[in-house]
C-alpha cells in the first residue's frame, strides 16, 4: 500500500459558536479523495495558541500531511502562523517574497500594518499562492496553512496540490436500495468482511415518506470493486429487493447487471 | 464563571471521504451557544473502534459533555455504542426499554437482527428519544450518543437538552464594516485586549466585487457588551468608516448610536 494520509485542522471560534458554517471540510475531503490522499481526521479548534500548538503537534506526527484553514488574516485573533511557528520551533518573520506580492497588489500604497502582519511566515515556509486577495498561505514541513474564506482556500489548495505526494485513488460505486437499512445490514456486513480492500458503507434516508438505504462500496482495486458489486447485486436480486445504481455518485462506468 | 463546556465527535468515514457533507456541526454549535454551553472542540473520526475509543477518552475527560453523532445504525460499521462501552469500561447489552420502544413501533413484527442490534446500549446508559424513527440514542456519564441523520440528531438533542447543565448564554452583536479587515484590525485588537470578558472576531467578505468585514462582539455581560459596542461605533465614526449593525445576526435589541 502506498497510501498517503492527511488531517485537517479548522481554526476558528466562529465555527464553534455556530456563527459560521464551515464549508471547507467537505471541499477538502472531496478533493483529497479525488487526488488520492486519505483524509483520516478533522479537528475544529478555537483561536487559542495552546490549543492550536497542541493539536498540530499531534496531527503532524500522525499523518503525512496536515492542512489548516483559518486564522491567517490581519487581526488580533489571527494566530495560526505564529502557532505553527511555535509548534515547529522556528521563528516567524516578515517574508520578503510575501511583501513583494502584496506590494504588487496595491501599487503605490504603503502596506498597512495589518497587511504586513499577513506577510509574516515561519522561517523555512514556502508560500502558497492566493490569486483571490493576495495574502499568501504557506507550507512548512508537512503542514499546509490556508485561509478560512472558502474561495481563497480553494485556490490555495489548487496551488499546493501538485507539490503533494498522492496515493492510489479510492474508487466508489453507489447503490440506492429501496428497503430499510436493517434489512440489508447482514449482507453488506458479510461482503465487507469477506473482501479485504473493499469497504461497504450504508446510509439510511427518509424522504417523502419513503425509507431506503444508500450503499457505497469503495476500494482502490477496480476489478475487485466491480466483482463485489456484482455479487451484491446478485444477492439483492435473489432476495427480490428493489435497487438502482446511483450513476451520479458512482465514479466508474455503470456495471451491466441485467 | 460557571461555564459549561462541550466537545462534539462526528463519527463517519462518509464525512472524511467527502461523500456526505456534515450538517450536524453547525446545528449543534448554534444550539449549544443558544442554551449556554460552550462548544470548545469538534473532531471528525473514522469508523474505527480504536480511533473512537482514544478520542472519546480524551474528550470526555477534557470537557463537561461530549456529544457524538453517527454510527448507531444496524450495520457492521455502526460501532459507536460498542466503542463508547469500551471507552467507559462497561458491557454493551440489549436494553429492554429500547426493545420495547422498537417493538411498539413495528407492532406484530418480530424485530429483525438489525433492529435488535440498535437496542444494544452500554450498561448504565439512559435512553435518548428518537421520535423520527424509533431507535434511541443514549447518554452515559457525560457522553451523549446521537444519530448521524440530521433530523434524528435534532430531535435527540431536543430530548436530552433539559437534562444538561448550562452556563451563562454568550450574547453577541454583529457589525458590517464596508472596509478591508486590515484597516480595522488595530481597533478591534485594542478593544479586545482592553475589555476582559468581551471578545471581538472579524470575518472578511468578498461579495459582488466589494470587500468588507463582519465584526462580531461577544460576551456574557450585556451592559459591558453594549458599552464596548458604543465605543467601537464611536471610533468608526471618528475615522469616517461606513458600517451598519447587522440586526439579523445580533442577539439583542439594536443599539441606538445616532
Amino acid at each position: 500500500m502506498n497510501d498517503v494520509t492527511a488531517a485537517l485542522m479548522v481554526i476558528g471560534d466562529e465555527i464553534l459558536s455556530g456563527r459560521t458554517t464551515d464549508k471547507n471540510i467537505n471541499y477538502l475531503a472531496t478533493h483529497c479523495t479525488a487526488v488520492g490522499i486519505r483524509l483520516e481526521e478533522v479537528r475544529v479548534v478555537s483561536d487559542k495558541e495552546d490549543r492550536i500548538v497542541e493539536a498540530l503537534n499531534i496531527l503532524r506526527r500522525s499523518y503525512d500531511y496536515v492542512f489548516t484553514t483559518g486564522g491567517i488574516g490581519p487581526t488580533h485573533d489571527d494566530i495560526t502562523a505564529q502557532s505553527v511557528a511555535k509548534a515547529i520551533g522556528v521563528d516567524l518573520v516578515e517574508n520578503q517574497e510575501a511583501i513583494a506580492i502584496m506590494e504588487a497588489r496595491y501599487p503605490g500604497e504603503v502596506l498597512s500594518e495589518g497587511r504586513r502582519l499577513m506577510a509574516r511566515i515561519p522561517v523555512g515556509g514556502e508560500l502558497v499562492k492566493n490569486t483571490v486577495s493576495g495574502a499568501p498561505g504557506f507550507m512548512i514541513e508537512n503542514v499546509i496553512v490556508m485561509a478560512g474564506v472558502p474561495k481563497i482556500m480553494q485556490v490555495m489548495l489548487d496551488d499546493v496540490t501538485p507539490k503533494l505526494r498522492t496515493g492510489r485513488r479510492l474508487l466508489s460505486r453507489t447503490f440506492v436500495v429501496q428497503h430499510p437499512e436493517s434489512t440489508v445490514a447482514q449482507l453488506i456486513g458479510r461482503l465487507d468482511e469477506e473482501n479485504e480492500g473493499i469497504s461497504l458503507g450504508s446510509y439510511p434516508y427518509f424522504k417523502l415518506g419513503k425509507v431506503g438505504t444508500v450503499i457505497v462500496l469503495r476500494g482502490v482495486d477496480e476489478d475487485l470493486l466491480n466483482q463485489v458489486c456484482l455479487e451484491f447485486v446478485a444477492e439483492l436480486k435473489r432476495e427480490n429487493k428493489d435497487f438502482e445504481e446511483d450513476l451520479e455518485s458512482t465514479e466508474l462506468k455503470p456495471l451491466s447487471f441485467d
